[in-house]
């Protein structure tokens, strides 16, 4: 909750202008709107810089149309819903259409990252490396959300540790990097490597790509959170969303 | 390997000052010292602008005086011992006085952090948060490790989510932090509830503070990672060095 | 087994009016019905207060059918049929009916609880929170069962940590609760912040929700049992019928 | 934070007795003492109920006495100190006897409960039971907290399910009993035995006794959550005092 | 392979009967059949006084024939074939009505147990013992087993723990078994109540009846492994199979 | 409990010659003594014909004698203390010389089996085998029971499958087993082939031997529990006492 | 990367034959080919003599027919592709006709491997072994990948250790063995027993065959780790592909 | 066992030269001794061409030297004691001493391994790499058993993958390496580095060094056998033995 709130609806109540139970019921409900089914947090965005999200499964189409249509007429940044499916994208559709917003859709039918309402471009360099082409769905739900935040972010895919020398190529855009993901699965190597290279925040995303020892996903978070190069960072199996998420935290302030 | 080293190399083989055998073992051995026993990074400094960092356990002092004495002398950064035991902390003492360099050396005896020619002083503002008493050791490395690259962290201990009320005093200062590190055990929920107030990179460190249940910081760790707040990342049980290197990485461009 | 029944089984053999033999059957026989398939135990409900219980999985329609019908008969208090599917609720619906007893369905059509022969309305004050909107099933199971004891929890939804304001609005009504249900997947963080803040019994539901390192509720349930907040209790992944009752057992002579 | 208190600060506000600035400033540091290394929080005490309590392990005697002496000065419930060590034992009798306060110490010299200023005593039934001889430490800590909050519990040593024939004289103590804590190592059967007699609030707790496949106290913790008894609840591993605080959390206001 | 084999073989090569090369063929080829895709272990019948079993999954319908017929033409025990889904089983079908041989199928179709010449009918007293109705399928198993070695075990259904007192009717039995198989998921406490009265071999079968906590049967095998009762062994998850052998080879010479 | 002690009691209340409050005072106190530390259950000789026996781990050395005394003092069959140390065998020592018993001790000086008033001797064929020497402990603890219950094991040492060949002389002594144990770390193979070859029961025993990838029995636990040969059943880690006692239970009535 | 072209272009540069801007390009292209979707490594095969390998789950079939024309087009050695599904297999067949390459299909349709352009037949005596006849399909990939780069592997199946006697006929076969592959689920236990005997190296594979303490292969994955047969190693489970690449890195020169 | 002894054996019986009942006594005993405490396995080594092999912990100092003596006085090959404690050494020099063989120790007093009569100088290019210098004692371990059987290994130290660049000057040594031994704690990156660059046999070697998410070697394990680079093989964690008894089994023939 935002101070200077506080401090101005205190300054209210010293004045006069309003009473002591009216303060204290505003205070308690202005953060966010209540849709029974929902609780929206608008101030969020405004308190960390972040789109506003909705995770798509388990939300019936007709939830999550009401949630972005709250969205946009609250708010005036990204809107996010991921981990969509084929109807809850029709239904979100249907508000943008209704609203006149444009969305761009990422990712399979039956599980895409819808985007309303993206912010302007921003210059930052960001790099989004893969191990393996079984990685792109979560970098694709990754790009997505860095995409509403207005990075343009640069995708290297399939350089897996197995063949270093695939990495040569790439050496200046890493190293040039102001932010990077690095999304891998089996043993999850990849974060070691490049943690070891570039210089800024590298985020590490567990997928749980791999099968028998790869333990869905357990054993690169493992590996990642015992890496060797120090200062890399690690999110949840497969959250691509996360991973973006960390960016903009990360370079929030740098456009 | 920076590319423009690269690049001179070839120049020089182009231009007949090197010979292409030498070429190959210049390549080759360029940015690293190799001490038998260890191979110091030079350019990872250069390359990553984070500290020198020496880990302590399962060095004899004299290897770790050796590895101090050719960072000292190579280079021009802060250098850092962690872990460090009361043999190595000596052995490391008694270099600085040859080289006349001041040291600090902050925690415990068996197990402290010493660091060596720290940074100028930054303007950024970092916080670092724990949830109990006992996690004050992992605080202290982290703290150390940001000491040395010249922050400043504000330090907030004993601030719980069981009596969340605690933080209410505290929210100014963690909404107008640039990086926030997290320091929990048990079920490590104070980096969700951190995760949802602060603004920018906020990192967290599982502890193995707690018993049982809280299998020595596997339950922190993995609550962590499946964190309800977005874009909060995590480095290993107990990584206070880590950390600190998270928040170098994510401010190092904006002292 | 009520010990006054074996007193009363004692004295009548002491009197003469029962052979040895007999009272020996007696004592063996009489706590249950024996349906073959299943033992009912019609004493439970009045050993220990708590309502007639059928896990629904596993069992065919005409046994669950079976076993209301013992239950109705034999019984005077309420009845509960969980996690049942739509065979299920029509064979249940068909007892009913032909006894001329009320039911109500809450949840999804593959997974319902059908509650028979409520109990009486009674005052006391039980919350019921989660922390998202996919922990509603859960919830809703936990509900059912104490509306078939005559309970009318106050249900708050979507209240997870990441937005701890929101919760402010909700302080005085958590904070009067005389028991307190908190139901959360992820990293089960709200367990321990509710646990700051209840007076009373607070019983925490690890979920399933979450998906990679929330490892199917595992680690809500660990992060739960290594909570902070001191004398917080948990029940199994997703047993809202057991917190129900656990808020029964504790609530039970209150009312 | 107690409403009312928000509710006449905001008056004196009102009034023009407070500044806002100086209300703020008040809202924020009112529940607690802060003593550098830790923040106590003297509202959780009237707010829930409990005693004030200090997990002994990893604190300086010196911070101890510190936070007891604190505690006694600006409250008038029950201290109790945990896991306290020998040189925390003697630093905090140093405090009693300055004081003139009273202290009772329970358990070994290297971990014991030590409780002043114990409450009035109370007239609920509360029972404690052990599954082996070994479990006695756990349930001491469990008994130590009781005693500080006024209770008299019942102890049962032994009735381990081996010899369930061992129960039948206890039960109509458990049949009797407000409240139960059912403390047992190994596989926890005893939990769903109890579970399956005793009326009131059961609380289960798992414990690291046994060897090999009882995985220090994770075997007995999971079949504790998977009990086939309904409304068991369980806190953590050896969390005696956990237990004994979710007896406080039940019974409170039925003394 | 039986040492009077190896003897007769011996002898008949000292006796110049059996040249030396053919006896080490012999030796080799002896106590089995080669079907390509199995070899049939003839003589494990003999040797270990145990049916030929066949473990259907994974096993075409064909192959599964061809290893019936092999075993009901050169053995004369019983054969049992487990798991076998319904293709298998009408193949096997054919070929007891091809050969004359009666069959009996227990279980579901997509899982039965098909018994082949089963052994004369024996008088040892074995009783089987679930927790609850969802224990079925594996009791199912557990006892065509033993109706193929010619036992009659006495089958006792749904005594889990949580209602003790359901047992009492059954002591008598239960202190007369000369085996005692007890089959629980959840916590499977059962194992160690009934292996504090039952006087024989007690062979628990941990489920993977259960839900969350259970682990899919881990929770009940850790549980039976850690038991409190002296001599209770344990055989696999869901494995009714294995615990029905495991009573052959303790009963096998008492018929 | 003994049914015909109950149909005496019941037959003594109808008689007259007992009031029903006696009776039932009577039927809860009978089947064993209350040390207050420890409860003694002297029917489960009786009832289930095993040795009495005391856990030494936790107990002091004064409880140890306490319970033996009472135990050679009620029943008249053998009494075991496994896993005493030094001063509880000093303890013990001076028990059986005060009452003229003979006691034998097995095993280190820290975790050794004490035996006293030992059955007679029996003539069932038993073995013991270990995978390695390192098994020992574990084999020592098991045949000290065996010898309380008057078998003498024949023990098979170091027998581990990485030298197949080493058992092919002890074939005959494995084929004429009526019971073998087998003991064995690391990957447990024995367990297997063994139970490939032996015909009556085998109970496995995985022991903490190894280290690693052993998981300190874990993995031994877990491969004898899915292993290949039928009716093999599994003991808890290390627990050399329950196999001695699992084989008791099968050959009981053999003698 | 072959250090002799890094030679050859350095010394081009010295020749002035290549401009260093151009060299540096070269030095990071030269090995692989960018598919966009795919970047192929056409040095491996020369630089570790293996076989082109495509794994086929995830990617569409389009994907695997360009990447199998690329390395059809660009290499002269085997190319496999593994676990491929039908649509794959016709995608993969296109391919081979348009260039006249033969192709043989092994396995299921559902994953099946795909052979093109063997190499020449070999002559090192390699053995695949398998405990069940359920682990077939791995045992297939094995042999898939070995046919591949020229062996003619001799298979054993059904060789479980439960019938140990099983091996003596083929025990010339594994004693001659140049290589030998060992498959099994469940425990695992015929690595231990082959590693005991065959003399060159025994590479592992655990199969997710078995259920409930099987794991899923971790079982079998574990108890290999941990076999007491020295040298034995292991690779991920289910890796039939990858033992195969473990006999040709062993075998590679002796061709 | 070696064929052509069971031949010899036969043809003897077949001559008159040998009774029956001898040979059978002859084939079972004939492959190793029994000393009691252990059976000595003199075959393996000429079986399979490896050393014998002494695991100290848990043997007596004289159990060790008795075994010691036996296979100096019966084989010919290298004898290697493993992981030996000083009294260890001690009692080995001692037998060293009385028979004039050379022994060489390496390693730290509390665990070395202890080399006697080493085989002849091979020419195998075997490299063992290590990712940091805490890897270094099983790094000795491995090297040790190389030395016994002849091998001269180049030992490349703290190579770990953050400094990718360091591996750069030794690629010609492990392109060019016969085999290949990688050991690595934390993550294990550097297997799927090095299995991507090597050639032949790649051993992978987790360790337990690292802390926390390493979790004592579990990390690396997994994710060495969920590597992306085809064909590595791994042994136990910390097992340099055994990977240098792998090397051994796989260039065993090249020497």
């Amino acid at each position: 909750m935002d101070t200077s709130d506080v401090e101005t609806i205190l300054t209210q109540v010293a004045a006069g202008d309003l009473e002591p139970a009216d303060a204290a019921r505003l205070l308690a409900r202005l953060p966010f709107s209540d849709l029974g089914h929902a609780r929206i947090d608008h101030h969020r965005s405004l308190r960390q810089g972040m789109p506003e999200a909705v995770y798509g499964p388990g939300k019936a189409p007709r939830e999550v149309a009401e949630i972005v249509t709250e969205l946009l007429a609250s708010g005036t940044g990204p809107v996010i819903v991921t981990r969509a499916d084929e109807a809850q994208i029709t239904a979100v559709r249907a508000v943008a259409e209704r609203s006149g917003t444009e969305l761009s859709v990422t990712g399979h039918e039956s599980s895409a990252a819808v985007v309303l309402r993206p912010a302007a471009v921003l210059e930052a360099r960001v790099v989004v490396i893969t191990a393996g082409t079984a990685d792109g769905p979560v970098a694709d739900e990754c790009v997505a959300v860095l995409h509403a935040m207005g990075y343009q972010p640069t995708v290297l895919r399939d350089r897996g540790v197995a063949g270093i020398h695939r990495l040569i190529g790439d050496l200046d855009i890493v190293l040039d990097a102001e932010a990077t993901v690095v999304i891998a699965g089996m043993e999850g190597a990849l974060a070691s490597v490049i943690g070891g290279i570039a210089p800024g925040p590298v985020i590490a995303v567990p997928t749980s790509v791999g099968y028998g020892a790869a333990l869905e996903g357990v054993t690169a978070l493992l590996a990642m959170m015992a890496s060797c190069a120090a200062g890399v960072t690690v999110v949840g199996i497969d959250n691509g969303f996360g991973a973006g998420m960390a960016v903009v935290r990360a370079l929030g302030s740098r456009s």
